[in-house]
């Protein structure tokens, strides 16, 4: 059936030598960069003895590994499953849709490992890593599956591949930026992941705008199941989202916090999405592409705040907020994003992470503003924002005043760097498909003829599917 | 094609301005509640230093969230993947299952969270929360989530959340008599969720009695792919009741024993499941009606007793019985149920939920009326069961009185409850749809045209699918 | 439509009295064997303070429960949901996948239980167990999932158990030899678990040779959803397998390390396999049967040496090795086996345990042969490999030696052990399908006619799907 199509497609897609070049040259340099700088951090080395006298760990319980290796296993799952699946309500692209997420994130780890690990986990020539390492690193990749939404379907996996090299990059000079020089708190990222990584792609989607995209419009659809699949995606990344949002907190009270915070939060999202997906459609109907992302809002939008004192009543405000924006973001921005501004957004991410990710950073702006040493007790305040050393003259404004800067610099960094790497991936030599393929596994992927096999199955039962 | 169906439907079934009103003022009284009385428990809040001191906690990883948090995250995915795709069998109900599944639960809990909260965690006008607050209210919501499977599919969203709202009330109304006044040991919730959540929606499906369901009998039914979505369910229930049952049993050896003996019983539980469904038709093949539903039987048979001394062996007597009740149930229960007793039970809770309730509430009772100092130990003894201050007269055989107590007030609070609320909804003002529309995800959801276009697609594969 | 084949098959495949004959005596068996023999250990057991002075824990949290109960947790997912879907991707045979997967695992864990207790955990004539149990039952029926690949849908249910019966009393006696007898690490089962069962279960498969499977071959491959079903199992399998390699190594920095080690392991197979799926086909496009199976030998090739001091760029070399590998293996060795070597490998398990099984055991015995006290300091050296009385005198050249010797004994007792129970298999009373009916959920299910139905509805919307 495809036949005619195969060939217009096999001229400018063909990945057989490009793709494994690619993947190869970049697992050999990771080979050769980890033998030269990564070593197991104090808590992970078998020469152990010494450390844990230093660190005075009284037990082999107080290991880090026990205090967030479950957070960690939750946000891996947010990362490979979460993203993934929920990706796959388009009705011919699932492959891609968790194939490439696959791709693009086992390649970013490795080198989020090695950017991040320079910056903040370097001693003595080298990069020791731990859990938290590993943690930080899925947050990093989790930026570029959030610009992959914006993408979707519409690139090739070589572009994926180069989009999460340079992306990662720029990740990672922005934390440092924000979490070092600006020493602003953002433990679940609604700057450092959600903002940067939403309009990243936003900007990358629109310099890589294809005017003839209706042409696959056919396939932009969804069909029943692939709408539950999606779901199970959405389900993840709505029920982990507390470890997400506490994973790298401090231990005790403030991963508590973080986790109960996000807990309400989302909580609160959902009931206000289903209200405005059914108030904003003409037959009072739910529509299944609200659900399945504006319910995850509010898990965004507390990623800065979650780990401060916001209050479980303050989460549910921010929660019911972010709600309503991201639903009324998909049925009146989307379709003018697309028409007046020429951003083409597949899954909708400027409605889920990127006004949600600004809202999660002016959130935490206020709430750190609005510390007080009579909220958090004197330890706790000076301990909740790091008010030591050089810090010790801040005051909450100030600290809030920073929180604020936090977004702008992520912004900037955005639209600079999407804008560089959307002009690079506008190259013609990465070969992505014609307008009238995207949205089509077909062209990446050798894809099971079941469609017809069925169809003729149903009809003639007796007789083979298979030619 | 549904065309003439839709006229029908949007007489009675107009949510627009029902649903989104319901939601929203909901998250309003919700807002202003825990702005009145929810705060951060100790181990959750920054004001922290006194606290620790009082408790003396030696280290963070005292913190009550390293105890229970994993457990939580095993417990929040039974309540949103687990029971939401275990539903999704019905092959045009999956958006339905899983989409009001998650709005009922996002709804209960917060409702939950206060309604558990003034009874177990008030102190000062404030109601404390911490992460065993989170599990309770996951809980209390999967009582609701029981229920539902009752009337899955023949009522609107707003019915359910009616339902949510009031049986959130009872059970936290129910638990308080049960945990409080009776005292009586319940972990799992064999009688405060199975039992209660069971009875209360048997008793509220029995007053919607729909006479011409048979109308729709055609959609009653699964297809191949929506099966294997409940399997997902199915195993996410079956894998994490170790934690459901141990989630809020005492720090140490409690929690551990309670995950193992589940553990055991749900082994056992499958085999006999397997064997019964196989022999109780004709043809000798498997029902996975049965595989999915009835595997389950052994962790709810064992949620009173998990805790306790039950031991392996005794686990897999009570998994096995249940599996086996549970089967006969699906085989030759229900069908008496709904033609004798008016009672259609969509999901078969009956089997799953009611009876394997009753046997855990019995097993208990027999468990702990036989609790010997000789195998708790003198300090475990008076610890498993909390015979301290007022309690320390009892007996276990009292002990073993009081928790058949319990099933008593849990089976009248139920039946009383779901009375009263299913007379409530069944009022002519929530929507519901008529006869002939039930188990149509396309009454109350934007539903893609997939069958027809794939029809379409396979017959003519080069036009494109949607007009 | 099937009905002619249903009654050639009701000759053969009756499983009526046979499956709930076995289920039922089985479960019988183990009823009685846990009376006599399980009891919980000391901390799962109420009777607990004699035992916690004795083990001098200082704190409720340092119960082995909540050093592992989150692996456990993790690896349980693997068994099966890991495992079940992984299978999922044959277009009619989703049922017999996921639900005998069930029923295999959840038989043998049981017996598990006793034989691996009676080997590790027999003390004064009782089994104790704890939570590492638990997890070594699933890891020794892990090898029976991995066996089922090879003969998936050629064999009945109640080939499947008595399978499953004498594969986990071998793996009990082969796991003895390794870790008591030859003093052998193989924490994350690359030997035990991985070579065992895959060399084990291609041996039965070979035994059980089907000439005209061919009949049957329109059945073999797999539709769009299918897969997608799959990818649901390869990712719980690719995301957890850091749990699985730690979960049983000892506290602290080794449990941390071992999950370092594979997650980075598996992130470098990711790339191989997707560049070299392109690589080998001729259009360049991915193949999902790669993408599915050969990005987790990384985990499988880490399973010995992950605990050790393998380093992560040593992960990484692994890893890209194994990916590699595995795929040449889906592409070459596989047709190879079938046509020259008869060895039907239905799910290609030689390329996804078999062969990186065999590369872990070889890692793993370098890795011991080049530990040296100053990579591991002195005490840790002596920890790591337990090089305490009777071994003290132990060299890691010497180490390495008996490492290579277990991957030796434990192919003989899969290549011995397969032969035998082939033998037992190929006995005619045990109702296996004809040739022409394998792979068809329908000889063992009650499959609902979803295919008919739907085409029906297409064309009449408006007329019932069942008779």
């Amino acid at each position: 059936m495809e036949r005619p199509r195969h060939q217009g497609m096999a001229k400018n897609t063909y990945m057989r030598w490009r793709l494994p070049l690619v993947c190869l040259l970049w697992e050999v340099a990771m080979i050769v960069l980890f033998g030269v700088f990564v070593h197991f951090g104090a808590e992970a080395d078998a020469h152990w003895e010494e450390e844990k006298r230093e660190m005075n760990l009284t037990s082999d319980i107080e290991n880090d590994f026990y205090f967030r290796y479950p957070s960690f296993q939750d946000v891996h799952v947010m990362i490979f499953v979460g993203f993934g699946f929920l990706m796959t309500f388009l009705k011919r692209y699932g492959f891609g849709a968790v194939g490439f997420n696959f791709l693009l994130a086992a390649f970013g780890i490795q080198w989020a490992l090695l950017m991040q690990g320079w910056f903040h986990s370097f001693k003595n020539g080298k990069i020791l890593i731990g859990v938290e390492n590993l943690i930080n690193a899925d947050f990093c990749v989790g930026s570029v599956c959030i610009a992959f939404g914006a993408i979707l379907g519409k690139t090739s996996p070589i572009q994926l591949l180069v989009m999460t090299l340079f992306q990662v990059t720029l990740f990672s000079v922005n934390e440092y930026i924000l979490l070092n020089l600006l020493h602003v708190k953002d433990a679940g990222g609604s700057m450092t992941i959600h903002t940067f990584g939403a309009y990243f792609g936003l900007t990358v989607t629109r310099i890589l705008y294809r005017p003839n995209l209706e042409q696959s419009k056919d396939k932009q659809g969804s069909v029943y199941h692939s709408d539950l699949f999606a779901m199970i995606g959405t389900l993840y990344l709505w029920m982990y989202w507390p470890s997400f949002n506490s994973a790298i907190s401090d231990h005790g009270d403030a991963q508590h916090r973080s986790a109960i915070n996000t807990y309400c939060s989302l909580a609160a999202c959902v009931l206000t999405t289903m209200a405005f997906s059914s108030m904003l459609q003409k037959k009072g109907k739910l529509d299944m592409v609200h659900i399945q992302n504006a319910t995850l809002a509010g898990g965004v939008a507390v990623g800065t705040s979650a780990e401060m004192m916001l209050t479980p009543y303050g989460s549910l405000i921010v929660g019911s907020i972010s709600g309503i924006v991201s639903t009324v973001g998909y049925v009146y921005f989307t379709p003018f994003l697309e028409s007046r501004l020429h951003i083409q957004d597949t899954c909708g991410i400027h409605n889920l992470h990127a006004m949600p990710g600004l809202i999660g950073g002016i959130v935490g702006a206020i709430t750190a503003a609005a510390a007080t040493e009579d909220v958090y007790g004197k330890e706790g305040f000076i301990k909740a924002f790091d008010f030591t050393g050089a810090y010790q003259t801040r005051t909450p404004s100030i600290q809030g005043g920073f929180q604020a800067a936090g977004i702008v610099v992520s912004l900037l960094m955005a639209f600079a760097g999407g804008a560089i790497v959307g002009g690079i991936l506008k190259l013609p030599i990465w070969g992505d498909a014609a307008a009238e393929n995207c949205f089509e596994d077909d062209v990446y992927w050798e894809v099971p003829e079941d469609e017809e096999s069925d169809a003729y199955h149903m009809h003639n039962p007796d007789k083979p599917a298979s030619p």
